[in-house]
């Protein structure tokens, strides 16, 4: 990504409401934008971040060339003055995230935004997209990771992805949520993640026969020797080739290591038992049997609950487009201003028909309180950052819209961790990426942290997001407010 | 997307197979692969293709770095004589396609590629990622702007996209199908097409309140000035608001040319009409009435039929995910592979138990019979390479399984057109790609070349898509021999 400059990737709009702002407004004042998203994609229990290194890699990269500059002259919606601030711009605020791998939930700040409102307006729409396209591709191969229960899933979707990118940051975030490997070779080398990959039916087609092909290829490849072995037919073909194959492996004494067949079409749990009882008759039991037909989590949980007896899984389309639901629905939101008189933040709200839609307003923080003694999580908490709470301390949770359903946690029975972390300071980025193999240790980590309830794939238990008292009040007062002066 | 090399944007199984025909085969031999689709996407009567000139310039580009070949050593998988054929390669082939902005239909090649199979397989991956992605997007615009039924559709869907190129290229495509404009700055750079957009809710909710958040707003754009009315309450604060500042401006003598509001949730079709009836009221009956709000093609006929008075859409997340089939599913098969001895390529057949995955054999064409009075298509014909139709000779159309199903057409009732052209010979590009606002132009007499029938949103007539007697016995006799060699 670092190859493209892309700071150009933005909405319209964002470019008039900055010439706005510069124009009609007497100081580029400061703000806080909240980035977060209002429900979990599939209908699952929670989703993981990801995309962060790309956002971060992005507002770095943030510079108007003369080239751009020249563009949007020609649109004709912009004056020189403003043109001449483009040229010079450099994002010079205070940007908090969540790590990536990290689990979150709805409706708290995924990233957080303190800048000069010219600066904090424009990196919406790329943040968003980033944000969004990997934090759903990583969200949606939690679930079929889940549905896998310990067998590798390697990502295959490349040729399917919405595009170059949805393939590379898609196989990232996929490996981020515990994917063992990608086809993706580029992803592979951009992330020093595992790839992986046997052949394709072309291979096959392009030899006389299967059986000949199956031995060119156990020829060049042994000790990674997966055979397709559905291009004529499953079990009157593939499979008795690929076990003639093995054999003669076996006989020339070459260690059978990482060998095995895939079946990418037919009806899998049939055709899978009935490999495995031929491959077994031949002294084949430790052989790899993988599929890869349109899987996705219902499909594979399916399989298994059927007695399959595949052992890997190559997902391809429903993961790489998470295809039942493929968008994330993150938003930006304004919720505050800087009065430079105070030098407090004046907290704003955007109302809403629709009450999950109302923002919450202020400069907020998430603590994370786990179970003392399980390490899971009890709920989040969104408070206005300043706010402190001790673990010595009781601590009495309730929910924001039902009030009257309250959790007491006793002293020391509970943990706190801050969820957001610093990553830019004065427009300098201040953090670290881990590498992508290290963020994927990290997130397994996390979804131990999770209720077995609140991971299964459908009607999972939703944790609590709740507000402490003092963001409650401050809302509420801010929603009064509003009605009381529009009657 | 020519600034980032593409080159390793591949399947793994691309480069080991491409090392076993390097290693286990006497010849580089010369192949064909056709891409195709199996179905039209979102119950569509037919796709539109998009995407040709990225396929070109990946092509073009194709060439292994350095540092590609050292990351491929480090996988361990390939051997030096083949890593220093990878450091030389270039596309050396043929490829024919139909041209963007071309109503196409499933099974007939959309990309037709004729090379050694070394090179034809490494371009597998990426050629499909590419095609599937621009032509699902194309085609689901195709959908939206059928709906809207001569309003502008504006795509919107940048943040929502599966990442950069999603956006960038998923705006590309929209263009090409009928949208009027985007908001994606980027794209408007790159592909010359117009940029549109308005402001959000943090315009508003940065002033102190929504009069002089408009105010301004009309100050700084009059000449386009749609206004956000449902921050607060579209009704009782937005729409009225916004009458004050179009009077203000008509007491001032401003022309109002573009002008009005957009609506972004709540109940459109009632909104829109309170909205009509507060503008026309005012005087401002030509007012724009925007709205933005989750739509789709579904729903913007529904509030047509339901008599909303807007007219103009913003269509963002649905559209540029293409959300209810966010795949295409374009395959590439191998067709034929020359024998050398006779110079005669030998047809391939990939056979299976579902029999609409059977591939069509062979180096082929299509012709598309146009009705010669109305222009409208009356089916497509795919034939082997070299027959020739001449149109002042009868045509007998048959379907290729239900064969009874024949449809004669009388001499000089039909036109004949290829759809295939070269866009590369020998590894040389041949082919101008046009601007994208003239691929838009074509697509639309595309589009007039369907009947009513096959381009409504619901079970649309499907078009035959037939083979030539040549082409469909060649295939049987192909499909027979199989079943005699294996009994």
């Amino acid at each position: 990504m670092s190859q493209r400059n892309l700071t150009l990737l933005t909405d319209l709009y964002e470019l008039t409401m900055m010439q706005g702002y510069f124009k009609e407004k007497d100081a580029n004042e400061t703000v806080i934008f909240d980035a977060f998203y209002r429900s979990n994609p599939s209908g699952n229990g929670y989703a993981i971040s990801a995309g962060l290194e790309q956002v971060i890699e992005y507002i770095k990269d943030l510079s108007f060339s003369e080239d751009d500059v020249d563009y949007l002259r020609t649109t004709g919606l912009f004056e020189e003055d403003f043109l001449e601030y483009l040229r010079k711009f450099k994002f010079s605020g205070d940007i908090y995230a969540i790590p990536e791998g990290t689990v979150i939930f709805p409706r708290e700040p995924i990233i957080k935004v303190i800048a000069p409102i010219m600066e904090a307006q424009l990196v919406e729409t790329a943040l968003l997209t980033i944000i969004n396209h990997q934090s759903l591709i990583a969200t949606k191969t939690a679930r079929v990771v889940y549905a896998a229960a310990g067998d590798g899933v390697m990502e295959f979707g490349l040729r399917r992805a919405q595009g170059p990118d949805a393939g590379i940051y898609g196989a990232r975030a996929a490996m981020i949520a515990g994917c063992v490997g990608t086809s993706n070779v580029l992803a592979g080398k951009m992330f020093g993640v595992p790839i992986k990959g046997t052949h394709a039916h072309s291979w096959i087609m392009s030899f006389p026969d299967e059986l000949t092909a199956f031995r060119h290829y156990a020829k060049l490849y042994p000790t990674s020797c997966i055979l397709l072995v559905d291009t004529y037919d499953t079990l009157k073909s593939g499979v008795p080739n690929a076990i003639k194959v093995f054999q003669e492996m076996r006989e020339k004494g070459i260690a059978l290591t990482n060998y095995g067949i895939r079946l990418d079409s037919g009806d899998l749990a049939y055709l899978s038992k009935k490999a495995k009882r031929m491959l077994d008759e031949a002294g084949f039991t430790d052989a790899v049997i993988s599929a890869s037909n349109d899987l996705d989590e219902t499909l594979i949980n399916s399989l298994k609950i059927q007695g399959a007896t595949i052992n890997s899984w190559g997902v391809g389309t429903n993961l790489i487009t998470s295809k039942d639901c493929p968008s994330f629905g993150g938003v930006y939101k304004l919720a505050a201003v800087l009065d430079k008189k105070t030098g407090q933040f004046t907290p704003k709200i955007k109302l809403s028909e629709n009450a999950e839609k109302i923002t919450n307003p202020g400069n907020k923080e998430i603590k994370r309180i786990y179970n003392r003694e399980t390490g899971k999580i009890i709920a989040d908490l969104i408070c206005l950052t300043g706010e402190t709470l001790k673990e010595s301390d009781s601590l009495l949770l309730f929910d924001p819209i039902e009030t009257w359903k309250k959790t007491y946690l006793a002293p020391n029975t509970y943990t706190i961790r801050d969820l957001l972390v610093q990553v830019f300071k004065g427009g300098e980025c201040v953090y670290d990426s881990p590498a992508v193999m290290d963020i994927r240790e990290y997130c397994k980590k996390e979804l131990s942290t999770l209720w077995e309830e609140s991971r299964r794939l459908v009607n999972p238990h939703q944790v609590h997001v709740d507000l402490s008292k003092a963001l409650w009040e401050m809302k509420n007062q801010l929603l009064d407010s509003y009605h009381y002066n529009n009657p």
